[in-house]
């Protein structure tokens, strides 16, 4: 296998061959995928299925936590478990650069396959193209799950009175990437993960959850502003109560970065009844990737968007991110 | 709107909601995508579905006969179509450089728009990222086609005696593409288009088509070679009956390129029983995209691979294309 990835391993012919065969071929296997048609064929029951799409872009793409690899699966499998959906397939389209360590690619290819597996997904259909550029690496998936019929999670299904769990603490995987750019040494892990385990104990409980939605680019008062838009509701959250891991706030302090802004790739907000809110809190609780779980709000029915209260007992509105957030952060 | 695509545009805030409001929001609309989740929620009947991606990284993003967002509905659509299926639904991810025209970027998704209506598919789901560059752009379509119980349209179905049609001339896209970025002034038009109406004059006639593949980069040669491998059957062209286009032929003659192994992104190969050739080669010249096929070879017995007939009475071996095809053709 050459070291370094060239044009030719685009071209379609001899080159690509061998790069889907020596990298791709010892990772990805499957009934549907071994059979290397221009489609993979799946056999579906009826109802209803959710399907979505991201490229990843992350720079750089290792990082503490995991690499676009990883990432491109969490991403993908998450947007499919915010529907409710369980997530079943995946297609996994890699732009490379000329230049990329076959090295590197192999490992991000094995992390992809790893995660996947995790995640209960196959890959079953695939692409690569090369471009030039500086040895980089992009990916794109998209996923097909499928939706039990008793399940209904909509942004638009946010009720005055509910409860707005959010899983964990804001910001590690912004501060990661930002870190690893900027050089700075720390032990700042990114959050990079699946969902299933959380959606998983939620509706296994039976709790009657309204919306769910992943905190990744424009962080958590983004996710806010678009939920208080969609069900025609106020929300109110608590700075108090809003989870930081306590390096990630000091490296925020330094640098004059709000978490409420900051990118994550494991972490979800549910709002479910204020009733069942205690309970839905538990079940999150015990899981690895809830283990931090607060309760940051509620809904409510003025329609002012989203509006935090300040630990000295004053209010502010939460907007969503306005301008440039931090560029290739997934 | 800004005139041209800034970080900011990927940050997932309101420039982020900006850029989808005022350039892809006046393309893409049906029930589905306006609901604005983090995935489509289809209904599917059961039974069995294809689904595939590409990526496309074509250079130029526009060229005579189309652009990359025509090009990323006809790429995945075609890819469904030579699986039997009815293409239904399609997702669409876009990958930004910065400084990109928004001119430019508004044709480009008005032209995917304008394709994906006339193959009858809907964008139900897109994601869009920007990345640093030199204002070009990327995009990733994935597509979920309904595949006919009576359908059973795979590579390995290929069987000696049947008869190999070629949709129409080979490299005109190749051809464009090169003559652009080499500042070449000719009148070649890039083939680039969707192959629908070809496969539902051969499925309306009840042609038991065994394999379709389309011919996309690698070229014709790279395509026969990896359906004699998939089927383990010999497969024998004749050079004089692969049809090309006079000004193509000039081209290729100057620049010493192959036809054989030259990307085209509407034209496609259907393996089918001999005795049905005449007639399926009636129905593929009826249509627009077809209306230059022919019956360029049968598949055969020997196990020598793929044989091109010279026009000279010889014979010469045709390999799959090894090394460098053009870079970025599709």
């Amino acid at each position: 296998m050459d070291k370094k990835i060239t044009m030719a391993h685009g071209s379609g012919g001899k080159s690509s061959a061998e790069l889907m065969k020596q990298i791709f071929g010892k990772y990805f296997h499957n009934e549907i995928l071994d059979r290397l048609e221009d489609a993979a064929v799946l056999d579906l029951k009826g109802g209803r299925f959710a399907y979505s799409t991201d490229s990843f872009v992350v720079n750089p793409i290792e990082f503490k936590g995991g690499n676009i690899g990883k990432l491109s699966v969490c991403g993908t499998v998450n947007d499919l478990l915010m529907m409710g959906a369980e997530p079943l397939y995946l297609s996994s389209g890699f732009i490379l650069e000329e230049g990329l360590d076959t090295a590197v690619l192999d490992r991000i290819a094995k992390a992809l396959s790893e995660e996947a597996e995790k995640a209960g997904v196959q890959v079953v259909t695939g692409d690569t193209k090369v471009i030039e550029g500086r040895g980089g690496l992009m990916i794109n998936t998209s996923g097909i799950g499928y939706i039990l019929p008793e399940r209904d999670v909509r942004a638009a299904n946010c009720r005055p009175g509910d409860a707005i769990l959010l899983s964990g603490t804001l910001g590690d995987h912004h501060a990661c990437i930002l870190s690893a750019r900027m050089g700075i040494e720390n032990s700042i892990v990114s959050d990079c993960g699946v969902l299933k385990e959380i959606t998983d104990a939620l509706f296994g409980a039976e709790i009657p959850v309204h919306t769910m939605r992943d905190v990744t680019r424009g962080g958590l008062g983004t996710v806010l502003n678009e939920l208080a838009e969609s069900a025609d509701v106020g929300i109110r959250i608590k700075e108090t109560s809003l989870p930081v891991n306590p390096e990630v706030r000091g490296f925020c302090d330094i640098l004059g970065l709000d978490p409420l802004y900051m990118g994550n790739e494991g972490k979800m907000v549910a709002v479910v009844p204020g009733e069942r809110a205690e309970e839905a809190l538990a079940l999150m609780r015990g899981t690895e990737m809830g283990k931090n779980a607060a309760v940051i709000g509620f809904c409510t029915s003025d329609s002012r968007g989203v509006i935090l209260e300040t630990p000295l007992g004053g209010t502010r509105v939460v907007d969503m991110l306005y301008g440039e957030g931090l560029p290739r952060i997934c």
